[in-house]
């Protein structure tokens, strides 16, 4: 899960999401509308039950805010609860499995702030059935195949990968832009992301208040996914002083053609880039 | 306002009840589900560029919570924020005008917790406008025959001042008893109010989840009502484990006959007593 505001738990439950499936909550800054549901969310899990761990990454200060919490309560975790606290300026690797690889990517807000960069691996190569069965290769061996070797024939025959495979599908890339002032800081970092996150609290109307209060206007947000050379834009954070949200997006596609609006309760099929 | 949950900003706005209007929190333990909202509430106050004084009394722990989010958050507040931290394990005076008191109700709970106790002051009598005229008193006494004061015509006469006035409306008590377990520690506080507020977290088919947990059942809180010679009791904080909370009225009026439910949005008229 990314970021963790007020309410979080009400709109889990209503969007049907098993609590248990969330292990590693990203905050990208210690705004209320970025993270005070977390306590309440940490709370629930030990009401539930929770015996596996939750990792929670953010800035520093979010452990000790927590655990004043949890202290006052009298109510420690079932569960092991772990902090990983950022204060490096520079992008860090703060998660990694053998799927995904998580970055963050350093902001510009009135706070210290992280976007995060989550890029999946690149997964096996993809067995070419009838090849393999062509050649009577066994089953034993099918596993090296997909990991990229060459195959040697009982008659000293090689066999080349290439032949045996087609490749793998192509691992995508998700930024999450959260609260920040336009800069070209990052660029380079979310150069060529599948599905950029970004935030467009006003629109060019209100570049003054964007500017002071260090955020983004719609069009700015387009920007930076043209710049990345995205193939998608998600946009978000709206201010409520606009009559619809609409507007985010005709504002945007003025610079970049295919934008799309985070809205409550939407969701987003990242493999085929489609908004449900 | 008492006690802010998670999302009461969000309950407030649905319900049209104006920001404003709150100008003092009594938060009763530091349980998320009693104060998780607080801190969104007092950082939406300071976005909505609230000036007024904003006072919050609560168990020791409560400011430097607050303070610690937002020191992180880099977000002060606009207003004047005055926190009124409790240790005392006595009922203790908490706030006081010209027309009502606020006093501690000391409870047992898991942590330190108090409900409030709530109770207007005696206000002025009533003109009796019919005597008034007869004895054809001039308007600038008017104010000291409300006070109770007796008036000296310009003959000499005394008018006794029962024969000017009428008793004042009856000033009301209310007590609101959060989280717990049962206990007649407090019921001479109690004692006579027009409405108790009582939790009832379980039925008595779970008595001793209530009793681990250092809650009350509907019985339990009913038991309350009756022996502290209550008008009126309202039911609140059940357990989401019910399918309906007509149980808990069913279970209360075995014991206590006059029982109303607490429910999201249900608003009560004191004066009369009557649920809207």
């Amino acid at each position: 899960m990314i970021d963790c505001a007020e309410g979080t738990q009400v709109q889990l439950r209503k969007n049907k999401i098993r609590f248990s499936q969330i292990n590693h909550i990203f905050i990208s800054h210690l705004h209320g509308d970025h993270f005070y549901g977390l306590i309440g969310l940490i709370s629930s899990f030990s009401l539930l039950n929770r015996t596996s761990d939750l990792h929670v990454y953010g800035p520093k200060g979010i452990k000790e805010i927590t655990l004043l919490q949890l202290k006052y309560a009298n109510a420690y975790t079932g569960y092991n609860l772990y902090f990983h606290e950022l204060e490096s300026k520079d992008s860090v690797i703060v998660y990694e499995d053998d799927k995904v690889l998580v970055r963050t990517i350093p902001l510009k807000h009135r706070v210290y702030t992280n976007g995060y960069l989550f890029e999946e691996k690149t997964g096996e190569r993809k067995l070419n059935m009838n090849a393999v069965l062509n050649h009577e290769i066994e089953v034993c061996y099918y596993q090296n195949i997909k990991n990229g070797k060459n195959i040697t024939l009982d008659d000293g025959t090689v066999i080349d990968n290439k032949e045996l495979t087609f490749d793998p599908v192509a691992p995508m890339r998700y930024a999450f832009c959260s609260d920040t002032v336009y800069t070209e800081s990052y660029l380079s970092l979310i150069q060529d992301v599948d599905v950029v996150y970004h935030e467009s609290t006003f629109l060019e109307t209100e570049a003054h208040l964007s500017e002071r209060t260090m955020h983004c206007t719609a069009k700015q947000a387009a920007e930076i996914a043209l710049k990345a050379n995205a193939k998608q834009l998600i946009l978000g954070h709206y201010s409520t002083r606009y009559d619809s949200i609409e507007l985010f997006k005709q504002e945007a596609e003025t610079v970049f053609p295919n934008v799309e609006l985070a809205d409550d309760g939407k969701t987003f099929e990242f493999s085929n880039l489609v908004a449900e």
